[in-house]
């Protein structure tokens, strides 16, 4: 038989084992902050009706979407009913549309799942990647503390993941509209216009900003643009300072007062959740969609490595599922691109991908003696601890080889010596180091060090 | 805007967040005992090129293949060059293949993700639906000792499962062919037809089947369609009567021989991995898949509930990825087709959906105490407690009755009587239960409810 050459399509992330299980660890940590907060988990099918899927979008993302067609329905020529999901969002909506009646709002979910776009296929992007999305769903109505409660759940994800020092960055799109208003950029599309060329302000500069705005194409007055530099510049480096730099914005249009105290009931209350003043900050530059979110706005980074961008982004808006249901369902919510971000973590030597989740490997001496093994190695896994046992035999050495090149901590040997004495010798991969212990204390002395190694950084 | 209606596909099984939680418990189980066990976790993408996932199939499985298409290559009227995974085997094939030269061999693999068929709808039956694998591949050749491994990993899993008494029964492909050439049934087809007839035993009876084989369809002696109905009635119920209706079944050709050696191994090694001779069973009826499996085989089924059949299944194999690679990769493996299962214990009554992975319900007494909840939450959170806080207020038996709705146990009241008395009230909503706690006794008394109800059935 002619043989087919395995491959898999570019733009998706295959993991070789022991980077699956870096990866994995990563999930489990964020799975666990989100319960830790009372989210509750939600899996949505792949696939959706076409119809269902793309009632809101229109331009790009339509023309990223896969498109799903069974045999039969392929055979006989039909545009293809199914489509699959190209984010966690549009599935939240309509779940929460077709659930409503069965859901206690507000609706706390959480959602880890892959999602699907067609994108060019290019280093770092990814045509297949998991999103880990929280929301908060209410009905007619919606607390701006809940808008302070995600933040604080951001902090202890990426706390734990220990991937070092990161910010919280917030605005309100009140602000920032009732702003515009201020300086008398009344049209949205303008002010979006605006804020794509103050996004270049790192990359090319102030004056080359400020001359494209005050240009033909924008028109704006010198002083308008200045106004506009020195909004989109505010960052704060403590709840105080930030506090004091919206007042300093002086007073505004009902929208621009309205956004002011969000934020500010917002920035008291991430205190408040416990999150540290050196781990959130006011960046009045942030945007986001600008169509989509409403109220507050999030953007997180890392400080020592700004190049990946933003970790952790969302914000607040005004209405889930306006295109399935009649009621009202404000939310605020916040996702994490975790393949992409994994991959530039891995990148950048951030990610230990040597550990396995296998602790112990129980070796095999002698064939003879296969029923010991098998009971030690049932007596480990009794007490919950990872062991694989040689079955297959082989050169002693060979199996230390096969235990180092797998990640595998703990090598145990249970020769004629061992046997008679009642011991176990443990060898520890990590710590080049050799110990005999006492058959009866092997687990406690197993337990003891897999607890520090969970500590160690 | 005209609504669409919000709506799935049929045959998914999407749940509602309380049962989400217990299907997240038990895919949290099996991955737990299968890490146990020293096995590894891969994830591949859902999509794959079309022909490389469909080297080896054809007839049904081809017809129930979903193909996917980016809307440019659909616009430009293409065939769709990919395909979404059927089962996670070709995926594993593939998988192996590619990454032979970067693994570590034997290779212990698990991978828990959906899989996609395009069957016809019907109860019970779904085009989406999770797998949750187990295999061992070795590189030109595997010990029969992973045999007896599988087993193993099963009673581990289906024990903390805890879903009432099964037996994991097995046989031996080289025995049941030995055994039919030994009767003159040569050809592999023939064997096949044979074996669906005897299939319909527990339905048609006996004497039904024994007609068939004798009849012209067959043509076979009476003397031979008795010693067929003979064999596949052989069930042991401990490991020596095992032993010995394999003796029994006298001298045959060498694949015979061969199988009964393998099975006795097996049955033998089962036992050393502590499995108890009550969960483990010879059955000689049991065929799976004539073409792909060549050794041992197995199936699992619940003692009381015979009617949802086997809940787990698996075997032996001679060359996993013969389509894209010159090795020779023989393997075993067992599947756990998860959502089926899922909904079938659910049926029986065997899931509890009514705990929620939220444990404690922070109430709110009074806005301005805000602070002094939140810092209650953290604490717990810190203590790894999942904690949810009511942010928007309303009257206190409304936040009791949302608690007793959403499954949360421990619901806590922090009023001024309680902050002055430096307590909390704890209501238990399990127990009906309510009790006063010192703030600083809190966490530890929590925890140790908590950890009693892990322990209760």
């Amino acid at each position: 038989m002619a043989l087919t050459q395995a491959r898999t399509m570019p733009g998706v992330l295959e993991l070789l084992p022991l980077d699956q299980i870096a990866f994995q660890r990563v999930l489990d940590t964020i799975r666990r902050n989100y319960e830790r907060f009372g989210f509750l988990p939600v899996e949505t099918p792949v696939m959706e009706y076409s119809d269902v899927l793309l009632t809101k979008t229109g331009g790009e993302t339509e023309r990223q979407v896969y498109f799903v067609q069974s045999t039969g329905s392929l055979e006989q020529g039909e545009k293809p009913e199914l489509a699959l999901r190209f984010d966690l969002t549009v599935p939240l909506a309509r779940y929460v549309a077709e659930h409503e009646h069965d859901l206690s709002f507000p609706f706390r979910r959480y959602q880890m799942q892959r999602v699907y776009r067609g994108e060019r296929a290019q280093r770092g992007r990814f045509r297949e990647f998991y999103q880990c999305d929280i929301d908060v769903i209410g009905k007619d109505g919606l607390s701006v503390r809940y808008d302070a409660e995600l933040p604080a759940v951001i902090y202890s994800v990426f706390r734990e993941l220990n991937i070092g020092a990161f910010t919280i960055q917030l605005n309100n799109r009140k602000l920032m509209r009732g702003f515009f208003e201020s300086l008398g950029v009344l049209d949205a599309e303008q002010q979006t216009l605006v804020l794509r060329e103050v996004d270049k302000l790192d990359k090319r500069g102030a004056d080359y900003v400020r001359e494209t705005l005050t240009g033909t194409n924008f028109g704006l007055a010198a002083e308008v643009a200045d106004k506009i530099l020195a909004f989109v510049q505010v960052r704060s480096s403590s709840l105080q300072q930030a506090l004091e730099q919206l007042d300093a914005l002086g007073p505004g249009p009902e929208s621009m007062e309205q956004g002011r105290a969000e934020l500010k009931e917002v920035l008291g209350l991430i205190r408040d959740f416990g999150v540290p003043e050196s781990h959130f900050a006011l960046n009045l530059s942030i945007a986001r969609g600008l169509d989509y979110y409403t109220g507050t706005v999030y953007e997180t980074t890392l400080n020592d490595y700004p190049q990946i961008g933003s970790i952790c982004s969302g914000g607040r808006y005004e209405n889930l599922a306006g295109q399935y249901t009649k009621s009202r369902l404000p939310g605020v919510g916040i996702s994490i691109g975790l393949t992409r971000l994994y991959w530039q973590l891995r990148e950048a030597g951030l990610i230990n991908t040597a550990r396995s989740t296998v602790e112990v490997l129980v070796t095999q001496m002698d064939e003879a003696r296969m029923p010991a093994y098998l009971a030690l190695a049932s007596e480990l896994r009794g007490a919950g601890i990872a062991t694989e046992v040689v079955l297959e035999g082989g050169k002693l050495a060979r199996q230390f080889k096969y235990a180092d090149r797998a990640g595998i901590r703990f090598v145990l040997v249970l020769g004629e010596d061992e046997l008679a004495k009642g011991v176990v010798t443990v060898k520890d991969m990590r710590r080049q180091d050799q110990f005999e212990v006492a058959r009866a204390e092997l687990i406690k002395t197993l337990r003891v060090e897999l607890a520090q190694a969970e500590i160690a950084p």
